[in-house]
């Protein structure tokens, strides 16, 4: 079959590999229909040392179910399912709790065991509780939404749910990705009054004021900080929706959180050390949250806003390219030519 | 009149100062009856560099209002006072929310301006939103838990009230000092069924025995995170209360809180930066929370715990000395001889 590789910082290629085979009686064979190219995918984009193997790539797919492990009885060949971006068993205690991400019997796709989901085919572990079915006969203008409850929207929701984004809450979401504007429209879901968007892409904080931000602040750093303060009378945000990942915008983060406040991160941190003491999280009694999203907890609640309309969060995807072009999709997504990239097998 | 300074590590003294007086219609001045030496107060007891003006001492107090501003006219001259160890409005919207310490018009006491409560009288700036009374005739025997309710017992409680205590979770307090105990006992109040206390002083572990404490770990580092581990099996603990500050408790408090979970501090952090990136607190979702307590917010509900006997936080003094003998109490806790002592002027 056909698969997404990379083979170093800005080398990513088609190649035919082996067609995946159940290795468990948990797993599962899924057809990719659907895939696409998250920002985090542009981490290694750029960075990623040269080597003959390559790294499969891709996490966030829809697909038909084409083959099924013995042990997984909930499912059937032929159902149309959204898999997360990561696979959990769905009952173990951590999974209970909301923290799928933090599975005893989960982990990543994107690995040389599991594969790569910019592919025509995908083994899914622990396939009972990961996958989510959805309607065969659903109208396929609801299916770009529906891929984004595999990763991008469902983080941003993660972002604003530990940030415990409620009514009369001011919200600042920094960073105008598509975590970022998933952000703000999880945030408006969730009821918050002002939205603050930190970006200064127009295109993209456009979309940002359609999903519910009230305000847009081009401004970085101390600067950028001064307009959030003046936007919130001094006082600061209750709650910060961190979909960077890059210290800068932690420093933001705390620069603008108020006392008593909570910072929510989902990007992925490329830092590990950075101020927590007195005099950026501690004096202000300001709360830090937020990690890789278990969007599994929240996809089931999502399906039907998506298809009773009450969210578009597929409005993120501007481009749509067949699987052979995938090298263009993270070319057009590295220039900022593209906000998010759909890539169909 | 008398007060306590400190030139300088180790040297503590009493010294003959002007009696201070009202300053703004919102002052109170209130004769000590009952004051104490602080965990905190032993920072600058290890490395304050000498000076011949010195600083003002002391931050918890009981008293007697002398005299009062004309605006503060919910008190009395007369009255019995608990003072937070920090001043506020009560009323701002920080205040409002409950973050006392960050109220627009507070501050801190054992400053120059406002001096310490290790002291015969004190200056209390927002008066009438910084004191709480409590009955003048009550029982002697409560005061020592009343006077805990202007830091120490409450500052334990804002470390579990802030990392979300509640029935079924389990709790891990790191650090034996009065703080720590404290925070063993507001656990045991807000319902944790396990709760493990990491410390190796018997004397002191034995006291959190009776404040509530399941299982004690007198290990530190990796044999202290592996105990806690085998405690949980194996997957942490859901809320970690910080009653150290400093780095080693936080390293501990990040190696054994469970994916999901949540750090709270209340030892002020003697650093800066430290690890919350993948590897500490993102790759498993744990919260960070915590800060200066807002104890103005808590002591009015915990009055009442302590005259009906269901809190007896005031164990955590073991000793009791005249104002006279201040350098002495500083040494009884700077040689750990002592947990906590009260000092009456």
């Amino acid at each position: 079959m056909r698969a997404t590789y990379m083979f170093g910082a800005g080398d990513v290629r088609i190649i035919e590999v082996p067609a995946p085979t159940l290795q468990a009686p948990t797993d599962a064979i899924v057809r990719v229909t659907m895939a696409c190219v998250c920002g985090s995918d542009l981490h290694p984009y750029h960075s990623m040392p040269a080597s003959e193997e390559g790294s499969p790539m891709g996490h966030e797919f829809i697909g038909i179910i084409e083959e099924l492990g013995s042990e997984v009885t909930c499912l059937s060949v032929g159902d149309l399912v959204i898999s997360p971006f990561a696979f959990s068993d769905n009952t173990c205690s951590f999974c209970q709790e909301g923290f799928h991400t933090a599975c005893k019997h989960g982990g990543w796709y994107g690995t040389p065991e599991v594969g790569g989901a910019q592919a025509e085919l995908m083994r899914v572990p622990q396939a009972a509780g990961t996958l989510v079915k959805i309607p065969n006969d659903v109208d396929e203008t609801f299916l770009p939404s529906l891929l984004t409850l595999s990763d991008v929207y469902l983080t941003g929701y993660h972002a604003a749910h530990m940030g415990r984004v409620e009514p009369g809450k001011t919200v600042t979401v920094i960073g105008d990705g598509a975590v970022g504007l998933s952000a703000v429209l999880a945030a408006k879901q969730l009821g918050a009054e002002k939205i603050i968007l930190m970006g200064r892409h127009t295109s993209r904080t456009d979309l940002g004021r359609k999903f519910g931000a009230t305000h847009v602040v081009a401004e970085r750093g101390d600067e950028g900080i001064a307009k959030v303060m003046e936007l919130t009378d001094g006082e600061g945000s209750h709650v910060v929706l961190e979909a960077v990942g890059l210290m800068p915008a932690y420093e933001q983060a705390y620069g603008i959180v108020r006392p008593g406040g909570i910072i929510s991160r989902v990007g992925v941190p490329q830092y590990e050390d950075a101020p927590i003491g007195f005099g950026s999280l501690f004096g202000k009694n300001a709360m830090l949250a937020g990690g890789p999203a278990p969007v599994r907890a929240y996809i089931e609640a999502a399906i039907p806003q998506v298809l009773n309309g009450e969210i578009d969060p597929g409005q993120v995807f501007d481009a749509d390219l067949p699987l052979s072009e995938v090298a263009e999709a993270y070319r057009l997504m590295n220039d900022r030519e593209a906000l998010k990239v759909i890539v169909r097998p």
